[in-house]
């Protein structure tokens, strides 16, 4: 059954308008709840749509006709590796792929950026995940200034372009900003502080990136208004409160799944004529 | 804690012998359950070894110094989907990776026919598996004549040789043959011809290769006692039953990670001494 999307508070509420006007992320409420206002009442939804999720994506597969593109990007302690973990952990792992895209290799760094995208992008019949993605290349390259200025004006149209060729061949988009407050941060970190079987995840490369704060969300602002596009929308998720951040992305799935109505494919032969010997 | 995998049944029981001496298959027993004989039990422990499992792939990624590669192989309908649904679904899908080998492309018959396998064994930190392998080089291709067979003989020596080099670049490796016997597959065929959202799993192909059943087991009896090696054993797991497999499978790939013994990276930093702004 196909459903339209406009239905739906989340995508409403969420999504990213097209007009590319620059947004300013600080009128975006980390802590708003809205679609969801309380919380066990989230949780059973999550859970009923992850289950859905979950059949869809064996419909997607049976189907192999298009795919799913689901990027992630956030500030450090946004809640990537555990919305990937609660959102997209209970699906057949034969069916999903996530890629983490850590700083480029030298025979990456050799080719243009898009490059290792491309080859990542999920087959058909594949829910593919991007934790970071080609959007590094004009968030931390725009901060750190790791290429020329007038290089990284030029990605915004290359990525909506790129995203369009892939939108164009059978892949849906979805791209997620987890968007946590600069006090919910200094939590988070604090937290893996004080846990030392979280001690690994700290890196205290992340406290100077945090000095960045305003130069990260200035950055974040020019590629989210940039490159939201029809085909591949950005979505603002206020995600301090994780089992919010969840609820929501697990519907937004779920709803844009249902909206690419996989079908199991037709038979090619008659089963009633079968013997198996 | 490490621990000696001698300790397990399930590796007396179901690890072939190095001894290289050709198995014969019908002499294993594809219902036998003599190391969880009661459903209940082995469900239960199936249900806690997954947990541990999920516990221990955390520290293996965080660890990120050493991999593990499962191998599964079966006859068709011999489960291995389902294996990897209910044995390492419940993982955290950022550290598994799951590769199905089909027919090669064009591009990769060009190669050697390690050369996309090799591309496909896990990264440290992450727990790959194979669903199908480099093992079809010596099983369909074997049966159906596809290479000279003085070059399929050559394969098994050349396995053994390229799985030692992963296995010495910290690669742990399992083999797992799911069992069924050739009534339990008629069963499966039929089921799935019986239920119309099974169809797209149904290929009447598969029942011309179940003319070849016997030709099958001449070739897994030929790999599986080639090239079970102790840096890369294969098991041969009773797979009639799933509960019974998975209790099995689970039990084997729980002790596997704990004789690995990843272990949390040492703090790089003293964490007391560490101010958040």
């Amino acid at each position: 059954m196909s459903r339209n999307n406009k239905d739906e508070p989340v995508f409403e509420r969420y999504r990213l308008s097209t007009n590319k006007k620059k947004i300013r992320i600080r009128d975006f409420d980390t802590r708003d709840k809205s679609c969801f206002p309380d919380r066990v009442e989230a949780e059973a939804n999550a859970a009923a749509d992850i289950l859905a999720i979950a059949e869809l994506q064996n419909r997607l597969y049976a189907e192999g006709k298009q795919a799913l593109l689901i990027v992630l990007q956030a500030t450090d302690t946004g809640g990537k590796d555990s919305t990937i973990r609660k959102v997209l952990g209970p699906i057949n792992p034969q069916g999903v792929e996530v890629t983490s895209f850590k700083a480029p290799s030298s025979v990456e760094l050799a080719h243009d950026y898009l490059w290792r995208i491309h080859q990542a992008v999920p087959a058909k019949g594949m829910i593919g995940v991007f934790n970071r993605s080609h959007y590094e290349d004009v968030l931390i390259v725009r901060v750190h200034n790791l290429a020329p200025r007038d290089k990284v004006e030029q990605r915004y149209d290359q990525i909506n372009e790129f995203e369009r060729h892939l939108a164009e061949n059978d892949v849906t988009i979805l791209k997620f900003f987890l968007h946590i407050s600069k006090d919910e941060q200094k939590e988070r970190l604090q937290a893996r502080l004080d846990d030392p079987s979280k001690h690994w995840k700290f890196n205290p490369n992340d406290l100077k990136e945090r000095k960045r704060w305003d130069e990260y969300e200035e950055a974040f602002e020019l590629a989210l208004s940039r490159c939201s596009t029809k085909h591949a929308p950005w979505f603002v998720i206020p995600a301090d409160r994780k089992w919010y951040r969840n609820a929501v992305i697990a519907r937004i799935i779920r709803r844009t799944l249902e909206a690419m109505d996989p079908q199991y494919p037709e038979d090619s032969f008659d089963a009633s004529n079968i013997v198996i010997d």
